[in-house]
């Protein structure tokens, strides 16, 4: 196995004079591999029927000329016009039902037989072609699925979902309780899509909606798995291109479990994200969440080469940036770095989504810099591809959650996503190694597991977390968890409901905070060196303790003296329970945590020092990830390999300039 | 005559087997009243002509078993999908001409001939069904009137509206000036409704068509009770649930004429007003509107009983709030509370709208705060129930000026409801009684009248304010007071047009501040003790006297020296002319007015401590209710017996805990 | 040639018996112009060729009694009912998809070929009646111009545009590079209106309907000056009423080719400028660009007379800044005032757009200073009229590069009109005239040409540019100048492309900064008593010279020593690079290149007061305004006559009242 270095790559932008001089460069780059056609169904069947391939045949013969092997996109993500002007209803209806028009991509409607029958069609055509040539190593799925559509077409597939997952009608007016506000459904024909309206839909639709949208999306790929299938070998691995732990729309868990292999596209610097970009916790949480889609390695697809930006531009990666956060994706796991993109596009919506090269194509300090990048993987990739992440803390996605947020926020200052990303940074910033995975996961593998606001419940997904705690795990679950069961139901018990036993804790009643108000808890017994008090927004539980011991206490208001966060003993583990969605407070707890876990840090370094360690054939691989702009020393706990030193010998301490990277590997 | 004490309650929500319970815990808090069926037509009438009101005649037999009355509502704010499959033309369209969906409530067009169809048969089946049941004891139509709608069939019978209202077309285009933009129609079925579009609609026009909204909600409500009152005796009172002071959309002296009395739906806390809760003296103001739409008594039928929410929860009622907050509506009118709502639902688009218990149904310190004021309402309720508030003040609501003021705002620091209150507040924290009353009301009762803003005056407004005066009344005008006719039209004279003669002054020219830009006026003579010169900002009419006294005057800019607010003798009459529309001035005027009027409070207390008396059989009841979080002490001008305290007599002063109440009364 | 001094007047909107006072007072006022009838559709044809014309012959014969001509709008600005009842699809379209309905007006479709029928016919009916007319000297087309239609009549429309445009769908696929996201058109027919939608269109397509939106209204305007010349004399002037420097939608330039002079509607005072007023150097660049259209005086046609507002009034005129920002537009090059308007409309969607006289009619304040000025204008209006205006400074405005930033601005903070204002307001404020001029213009006129951001630009223009430092002009050119061709493709060469070799430098790379984010330069040899080090935000160009000085470099960050700042000789003359869009720069610059070319102001003066200076018969006018609340004195170089001081003589210096105006002239 080789570790991928590549790029994605669009030939149909350039004059075919222009190709070799690419190709050179890439394999002077030290690049293995390109994405290639994923937006290309215009070109490769310019005409319904009209099929040219020829061109993508040359391309990649190029390519394998040139010691590269392809990954293919399927082109569906972006239909020609010819496609898309046979029928209006084609173009998705978004969430305030106004359907898209013609002009860029993702437009389409994923139920849509007639969208459907174009994408096994073209599909086909390609698996039938490629299967067999050598340099196609690969496909890719489409491209970030995911946009929900809200048209007539949906609602008609929504009505068999429903009719799929609920015995009768009846069942389903009763597990959403339709009897209020008299929306008791009597055919399904009368159940509409939750379009943006004056009030809130019945939460029980709406979650139900969002999966539907989510399963719409893994029923729409699997339909392409399959056709590849039929014609494309196991050696040309399918994957589709995900992005990452902050995309909402989709149950990745679901999305990932068809394909061979998860990639996914990490950008720091957005258009969007002007002047906010992503911090170093951030990216690792979605590495980590992407490794655990499938539990293993898995490829960056698009991996930063400049500046983002459609209407603008966005800031710009300073030099050694573009390398130290592809360094940052295999330091969580990855075992592929594919750039996005080759050469900065001169036409079309992305002219300043910047590539390596800029629009003019001379090569310039981010090529160089990938070039620098190439070498080394050259000569250390063999070394890490492969190499296992090995976590002793899990802490725990739930989509359902997030679908019912996005419903119902609960509070105007709450964001599920954001309030997991809190605590995973406290994590990070203390070199914790963390794996996501899914509430029906098998956690006998960690010490710990943390459930951020885990707030839909199946049964068996609280059997699960009791099954771990009973066998001598730690579990920590935060305010609004156990609320809903799985229709999105408020469950008829005292908080934290199917939860309650293990936590030994009920909640006695919840205080939502004004924006901006504060309120404080104080720790009876803090972790020695840290603030016994601390500040707490968003939201209070106040606890009742049914066994459970009292950790912190609230001091303020009417509820002061009333328990914030509990700890309780159940079979041989403990539950801790914070009352509160807070962040300020893990500061505190998290050290607390990890005393009570044993969790070690793998090295101990400043909190803008990524540390990381992969495992391969009984070898570690460390990972120090200099994030700051200023050089910074990691104090060792013995002697090491320094792989980009040329296996020279480190040991007491490690000096890593700006933005700088050090692999360091047990010695042999 | 007894003291309604109640709950709005959904037996629909919840097994058969558990109604004995709440009925039971209803009981044993004091109860005597459920609301019922109001979102219930779903249950009551399954599929079109298939009526079930088997649940509903249990449910009703049972509340009267444990000795508790029945308000039935008609369930037409909320149809089942049934209906509103029928026709997608029953669905309301918004400002923006966007037509709703199915899924949440209210979203019908009040003209439909078919949704009015529907409304009678199950109006009248309801009707037919409970007229002879003792236990109902009244009738709510439809929930929270409102919502405009901008549909093609509200288009028709505008148009039919304004063939009523004008003589002739030509008389219409005359009156709105629709020479302006060749808006001149030639027939009426050209006239558009006032979408929402690139510029300002005539405002003439869009005037009549807020007028014909808030009219189609009064002719679809006389349809509801000229139904009912074919089956229904009069022992059967009818009535809706308004939405207090702040709600824009209907002329609500109009709509109560034809009830045979109000309530209203009291909210504190709100998820849309997180971290600015409604304040004491903004829910005064709107128990004081509710008061005055018939000037007589009135209920809250829906009293919060809990944080209220629906994709947020808001801010919790602290212990004693609930009550608290009770009683405030007791003080200003209130002859019966009606809680909203009995238990959390566990479904639907009100999951965070809590009632009085939680979602599992337990009784907590809601309820038992509810139970203890059950219990004082057994006690004490007789002696109130029926008293009257009298009161020297009244405030001039004009829902014509209202309706004007959305249209053209005037400056974007101004709203009329906000400046109604910032007058209102000054009065409220002085403990001054205040009647709200429309702009033709009889005024002989009082000696003060304050008309904020009176924007749109017809004739016999000018005359009904003139004959005030003459006869002894003191007159407050602000700016903004006189500028439009009946029409929208600006007045072709000085302003304040036909209120000149009356206030002595003329306005030479108006100033409209930019947000955040500040003037200042200076007092000749201010009331001792309080600053000579106040900031002002808003808007600045520059007056000219003819006849008036000046009492203020602007200190800077071109028009220093000019005057800002005047007094004028008319008939035995004072006219006080305030020629800004910014909040701290009445912090002097306010003051002042009071001397001239010789206004008394009812008792002196600290701003935050509500005080409030009502009348009843020669004896006064007081009402001191201690809205800080702190004790407060209020010094009685004499000797009272403690309504609360078993019948003690206080004298002297009396001590009030946090959010604490009391009530007086003379001695017998 | 005579000095207009006039009023938009609406006499459809009055009674016919005040329209005999208005003329009076017009009369008494100066007055020799009125602009009649722009509006007034419906009252001239009440029905489908139903004329009636005798109420407008009345006004017109009424104005001439008095001595005041008449300038005849043509209506098709704001159609009647009746017209828009024929058809729903000639309403606009809006970019998000919207039809506009009935209601305001500019609700038209410009390519709808029944409004061009319906425009055609009353436009000839209007031509026919008045080209005999000796009263009538002029006429207006529409009014302002402007808003874009994205209907389906468009779109067929657009599609004849793109084919004339390009010589086949293929060359415009290439030109447009719709390979990219699969976009490429094999019908006419497929291609979009640019809707606004997920993602941004492509910049070749959205950059052609832009283009296509203003050819619309320029060939809508032909077809309307093609009817009335079948029938005018050439002594009936035919212009249209613009809107200024800012405009952003219509390529004035093409619009005012057809016109026999530019008028525009000068307002200082907006209701959705709040707080925000315009300045005296925004008004200046305005009146500058519309002298600039056609090079020669214009008027103003609608010159502000009181506050503005639709739904808001804005803020009030000061005294005496009616009669400034009158003069502002003289000393500027206007030939003409028309104020807007006479008497406030008491009706319509305007009824805060305040007239000299306010909506009582009775003359104030603001008419008697239009009275004192119009007795100004009788006694040296002769000595104005047709005075020239000469510069030595052009500011270079492409309405290309324009029209290009609002479909991708680059950076949030950059604004391609705002940059451009910064620029000319550093002129402004030291008191040098300068001339707007398109990309294409002859510039051997001028000494210095400063072209901001110009970002689109096709061969002639860079070829123009050479030509004029060819030949010793002195150029400024800004970042992101020389990106995109013609068809918005960014230039396959390194930046600023086309102008490299003339600049001396290339652009290694840019640095879009994020919002707030701020950098510096310094200066190596500074104008003495200037600052050497300038704070810079926005946008950094990093440059590498090729054969430029380097007069400024960053000093922070990884480009710190880079060349921010170049000067290249070429040719004659000379070529400023200026790597950012940041303002502050210009504080340092600005003097250092009026040194650099040899300009001098017209008079050293206060930054406040503005001075201009008009040119006729080889004497020169000197306009100075004092825009500020206190008096300001101007030192002199010589004796000059002062026009208003009925010819007094003054020497050394000149005091300015507050808001005052003094215009001296060469001795004789």
């Amino acid at each position: 196995m080789t570790f991928i270095y590549g790029v994605d790559y669009y030939p149909e932008h350039w004059p075919v004079a222009r190709w070799a001089t690419d190709a050179k460069l890439m394999q002077e780059a030290g690049m293995n591999l390109v994405r290639l056609a994923e937006f290309a169904w215009a070109r490769l069947e310019p005409r319904q029927d009209l099929y040219d391939f020829d061109w993508l045949d040359r391309a990649i013969d190029l390519m394998a000329e040139h010691g590269i092997d392809v990954i293919l996109g399927t082109p569906t993500a972006s239909p020609p016009p010819w496609l898309m002007a046979q029928d209006p209803t084609l173009f998705r209806v978004n969430e305030e039902g106004r359907r898209l028009t013609y002009g860029h991509r993702r437009a389409y409607c994923p139920n849509h037989p007639l969208y459907q029958m174009h994408t096994e069609r073209i599909v086909t055509v390609m698996a039938r072609r490629y299967a067999g040539h050598p340099a196609v190593v690969g496909l890719q799925i489409d491209n970030e699925f995911g946009d929900r559509c809200y048209c007539d077409i949906c609602r008609g597939a929504f009505h068999g979902w429903l009719a799929e997952r609920y015995d009768s009608l009846h069942e389903m007016n009763e597990r959403w309780g339709t009897a209020f506000w008299s929306h008791i459904y009597t055919d399904w024909e009368m159940i509409p899509t939750p379009v943006a309206t004056v009030a809130p839909h019945n939460p029980g639709l709406a979650l139900d909606y969002n999966r539907f949208c989510s399963d719409s999306y893994v029923r729409y790929q699997r339909l392409q798995i399959e056709r590849l299938r039929q014609y494309c070998p196991d050696r040309q691995r399918i994957t589709h291109n995900f992005m990452g732990f902050g995309y909402p729309n989709i149950n990745y868990f679901d999305l990932a479990r068809d394909l061979d292999f998860v990639t996914w596209d990490a950008y720091w610097r957005h258009q969007w994200n002007m002047g906010n970009p992503a911090q170093a916790s951030n990216m690792a949480l979605s590495h980590d969440t992407m490794r655990g889609l499938k539990q293993q390695t898995f490829w960056v697809m698009e991996q930063q080469s400049g500046p983002g930006g459609w209407e603008l531009v966005s800031e710009s990666p300073k030099p050694g940036q573009l390398r130290l956060w592809a360094y940052n994706a295999i330091a969580h796991g990855a075992d592929g770095i594919v750039f996005f993109r080759w050469r900065t596009a001169r036409h079309g919506a992305e002219q300043y989504w910047h590539g390596i090269l800029d629009h003019h194509g001379e090569p310039g300090r981010r090529y160089h810099e990938v070039v620098q990048m190439g070498q080394e993987m050259q000569d250390i990739g063999d070394a890490i591809v492969g190499a296992q992440t090995q976590a002793d803390v899990a802490m725990i996605l739930s989509y359902d959650s997030r679908f019912a947020f996005q419903i119902q926020a609960n509070n105007p200052s709450f964001n599920h996503s954001a309030h997991f990303q809190e605590i995973y940074h406290t994590l990070h910033e203390r070199q914790v190694t963390v794996d996501i995975v899914p509430p029906d996961a098998d956690l006998t593998p960690y010490r710990l597991a943390i459930a951020p606001a885990l707030h839909v419940v199946p049964e068996e997904v609280a059997d699960n977390l009791r099954r771990f705690v009973d066998g001598g795990g730690i579990l920590v679950l935060t305010a609004r968890s156990g609320v809903k069961d799985e229709t999105n139901t408020v469950v008829d018990a005292k908080l934290p409901g199917l939860f309650a036993d293990l936590c030994g804790v009920t909640v006695s009643e919840y205080v939502s905070l004004a924006p901006h108000a504060q309120t404080q808890v104080t720790f009876a017994e803090p972790v020695a060196g840290l603030p016994a008090t601390v500040a707490v927004s968003v939201w209070c539980d106040v606890l009742e303790v049914d066994g459970a011991e009292v950790l912190a206490r609230y001091t303020e208001d009417y509820y002061a003296g009333k328990p914030a966060v509990t700890l309780n003993h159940y079979g041989k583990g403990q539950v801790l329970y914070v009352g509160t969605l807070s962040a300020p407070i893990y500061e505190v707890l998290t050290p607390l945590l990890l005393n009570l876990a044993g969790v070690q840090p793998v090295f101990t370094a400043p909190a803008d020092v990524e540390v990381t360690v992969r495992h391969r054939d009984g070898r570690r691989l460390f990972f120090l990830l200099n994030h700051a702009a200023e050089l910074r020393t990691v104090t060792l706990a013995g002697t090491y390999t320094d792989l980009l030193a040329e296996g020279k010998t480190v040991t007491d301490a490690v000096d890593l300039d700006p933005y700088g990277v050090c692999i360091l590997t047990d010695l042999p």
